[in-house]
């Protein structure tokens, strides 16, 4: 049996400068802090009961995994088993407040962890009067540049019963992203065409498009507006509202809002075309090159990034400044 | 094995009028109408593919069935199955764009149906330039009064894996109300204490606050304050904002959005005390008694409506007007 | 010539705690605090620029006067004339950041002041990095209870050349309620019927109503679900979006945002009939009690209280729980 | 004395056809069509009692005239007694629902009229459910490119007392736009450096932003992203959210929302450095070089369009795309 893998769960990403971190993620985005330690921030957002995002100081900006939620721990050994399965490196790996975690490198060179439970904290959801910041909810998606999307696809599909909700695709048949769900929303994760492996967003939910306004906002005022790298806007694909940011160390995280619920069984995937103007940005706005271009290394398994590889599907599409 | 219920699917009104119903449902509140005849409108929400909601010509006004989508056809066996395993009245019924539909009576008398697959039609969800109304989304919950609310809990949870997100409690450990999921938000289905079995209300999801507040302000423009029930306000219980309003025929419809994420598997139900101010609305709001005595009958299995009765359960909340 | 009246300009309200006053007013509600001394909190908007509120530690909870801003400081000299005129008791005052105030008592027993010019602090408006709380945005108007609308109406008009907007009358023809402006939308003074002369509440400007209903989440997190007096809601009268607090101190505070503008020359003020039930809340709510019969004490030209007189119009409207 | 302007009333636009317009205006963006004839059409919002713009059937696409409310009929010979004062070209013109309108030429080359009174028309402002489209409010302001902001500027000061409220300045000092109101906003008349006379834009009042977001997602699902010049997005100038739109004749429309109050007689104009990037958007987005480059022609006082004049302030800002 497949591992039921439920949803989306944490990722870890190395930063340079912590303090520069916080003052983005908690004292600007609002986020909560869950622990720190000197080496380490542990974040979540406000409807989160356990931490979501880790920041943890290393010499150099990446991605140290994305970790998934499974439905209980025997989901953790089907992983094991699918690892043995197909030749791929796994461990039992150590992060705090989840009791087992079990990390893979999977075909395409991303570290993925996949953890069932996990250290609870107050809950914050209806605490509104210590809302700071836009007022991010939760963990929504990750975004991956890979140089194959259709393997990638095929492989999180095969493997984890992701499900494809929408795609692009040029007028030759290939694929060029896809968005793959597991907890019934657009995505837990996408797929994008690029020099790869690198990890290009990770995206939080907000309650509303007032909150993507004023996450905006807010950089604004703290003279940031170099932070916003695309948008406020909606996008064609998943109807969400977003905004994409970039971090002190050049992370791209996304805010993201009012998607739609996919969870039927007939569900039709919706087909994009590349070069459609509202594909992006349903109002026709173009979308910067760093957008695609720029990415986060992502750690191998036995440590350093993995080496990259360009797409043989190159250019860029249209709309794009 | 358990039938595998995706989500709540539809509603089959009966109502006296169509016309009334016609005037209420999409002249005001915008519902897309996917067929018409004679005796019955077929309505759905800007992002759901097939219909959600039938109004039914009917001498008296009830419900005639509720009907979840299961994940697939093997899941209608697994309903008979479960119908016979229970002694419960079964059969195949037809409905307009449903291959294949199982309808039962509950052991607590409410006739409910399944389906696994259903007629597609236009994606209307960024059809911007045709929304009229608040703009209603995709049909989110029933709730539905019964005199035992415990049991009928436990009948959703082990036949259908139904899982608990909120409840209510007295001081002596009872159940007065139930809030069960399975498509990933609060509710697919929510159990209140009275007199039953009566539907209590369908939801629809709407895409944020000002829909639900455009939702009034169009009832009252178009001088029907009348069927302003309860709200708008925000739930304690779920966190969503809402309205309910209460149709032509008396049937009520609850507006509802921004609830929150419930697929964890180590998530743990919340309990609420009977009398808590900010249970029902959280900003202390008083609930008009008729909000919790009032109901539509439901059809039994030979026809006609079910017999109704009382709940051990006396008395109402604190906060009622 | 008549002065001539910008504006609403400042309140002055006694408070016996001003502890309690600051966690009402500066850590939920979020307002920004300009000057404070042991016995006094001067607040303002995101909007304002010099303060609007300040709040007087003083034996017995009450208004010391509402103050309104003129054009220049001629005006003031023609305040005085028209005290004098009317016999109106006046004296010029003192208040940080005012250079000249003059201070009447109307001949309903409000006491009244004027000022033109204020100290000006840094702008906040954009500076969306430091909001807190729903976001006031700067005060928009004063309501009152005096037993003689028609009178305290006319005089305003004559004397200060306030406008008409809207206005509440019985079906002999008696008014009720009354909305006056002198800044160019709904009102800067709202006249109540009821024992007098009282404040009835002061209102500041949200930007949306998405602030509002975060007011009401504001609370309710902090457990003063009974600071909440009315709403959150959208008037009939004004078609403003609202909600009704009471401080500490009792003292009735409104959040109000979106009504619209009335500068025209031609502009015709709308007649409200007493029992339409859409006049209070569109929606068609019922308002409590305790809106229609409380207030806070003004101050005399004397010190103390002014004497409270009953109104001939007796009884509630309808639609009052 | 100077003629006392109250406020910007109407646009009359000369439209080459009739039923695009229609569709633009009245289709997509639900303006209310007052009159319509076979070669105007008549529109207003939904918080006006008379149009506020006049879409006339032409050749060519311009401006016809600028009108603006004033406080009575005296200040219509006021303004006969100034064009007689400055030398310029006068005459009383008919306009529907207008009982007497003065135009004048302006020291500058615009077309602009003064009306003081006007035909009012059913109430729509709470008529909520007839809205359709995002909900255009009211008329907000115009927006004028013109070769010399300063002397612009200059002469609506002295002439008809607007006020300032924000201006763009090079390091040399030189002005390079200007915002002056008269009915207590950020303005009635805005002024762009450029080659003039020419319209720059028209602008509406929305309720809030998100109705500016509806706007955008209504054109996009029409297939209409090229009306779509610029934004959504906030201005640093005057705070307010906006999107341009260009209508099938190239006329800008802006849709405008949630600026200040501006009515204080010591209000300080706020500077903005030329290539300060939070001024045209906050959030540092790039403008358009259309957005600068292009605008509608002026009728002049005997038919045809104004003679261009190209601006010694020569370049475009930074910031532009």
């Amino acid at each position: 049996m497949k591992p039921n893998v439920v949803r989306v769960g944490h990722a870890v990403l190395y930063v340079k400068d912590l303090e520069a971190s916080r003052r983005f993620y908690v004292d600007l985005l609002g986020f909560n802090v869950v622990h720190e330690t000197e080496n380490a921030l542990y974040l979540r957002g406000y409807e989160e009961r356990e931490w979501s995002l880790k920041l943890e100081v290393h010499p150099e900006p990446g991605l140290k995994h994305l970790a998934y939620k499974v439905a209980g721990e025997a989901e953790l050994d089907r992983v094991i088993d699918l690892a043995k399965a197909h030749g791929l490196p796994w461990r039992e790996e150590e992060e705090r407040g989840r009791p087992r975690m079990v990390r893979i490198q999977d075909p395409f060179g991303f570290p993925v962890a996949f953890y069932y439970r996990a250290e609870k904290h107050e809950r914050l959801l209806q605490a509104y009067h210590r809302y700071r910041g836009p007022g991010i909810q939760r963990l929504d998606h990750f975004n991956v540049l890979t140089p194959d999307v259709q393997g990638t696809y095929q492989f999180y599909a095969e493997a984890f019963d992701f499900r494809l909700t929408e795609y692009t695709e040029d007028d030759e048949g290939r694929m060029w992203a896809a968005w793959l769900h597991r907890k019934g929303n657009v995505h837990d994760l996408a797929l994008t065409n690029g020099t790869g492996p690198r990890l290009h967003h990770i995206a939080f939910w907000l309650p509303d498009l007032h909150a993507i306004i004023r996450a905006a906002d807010i950089l604004a005022a703290a003279m940031q507006t170099d932070r916003i790298e695309r948008g406020p806007g909606r996008h064609g694909i998943s109807n969400a509202m977003f905004v994409y940011l970039r971090d002190p160390d050049g992370h791209r995280v996304e805010l993201y809002t009012s998607d739609y619920l996919t969870v039927d069984p007939d569900l039709e995937p919706i087909r994009w075309s590349l070069n459609d103007p509202r594909r992006q940005t349903l109002w026709g706005h173009q979308t910067p090159k760093s957008w695609f271009l720029e990415g986060s290394r992502v750690e191998g398994f036995e440590g350093g990034f993995v080496a990259l590889k360009d797409s043989p599907l190159k250019g860029l599409p249209q709309h794009v400044t």
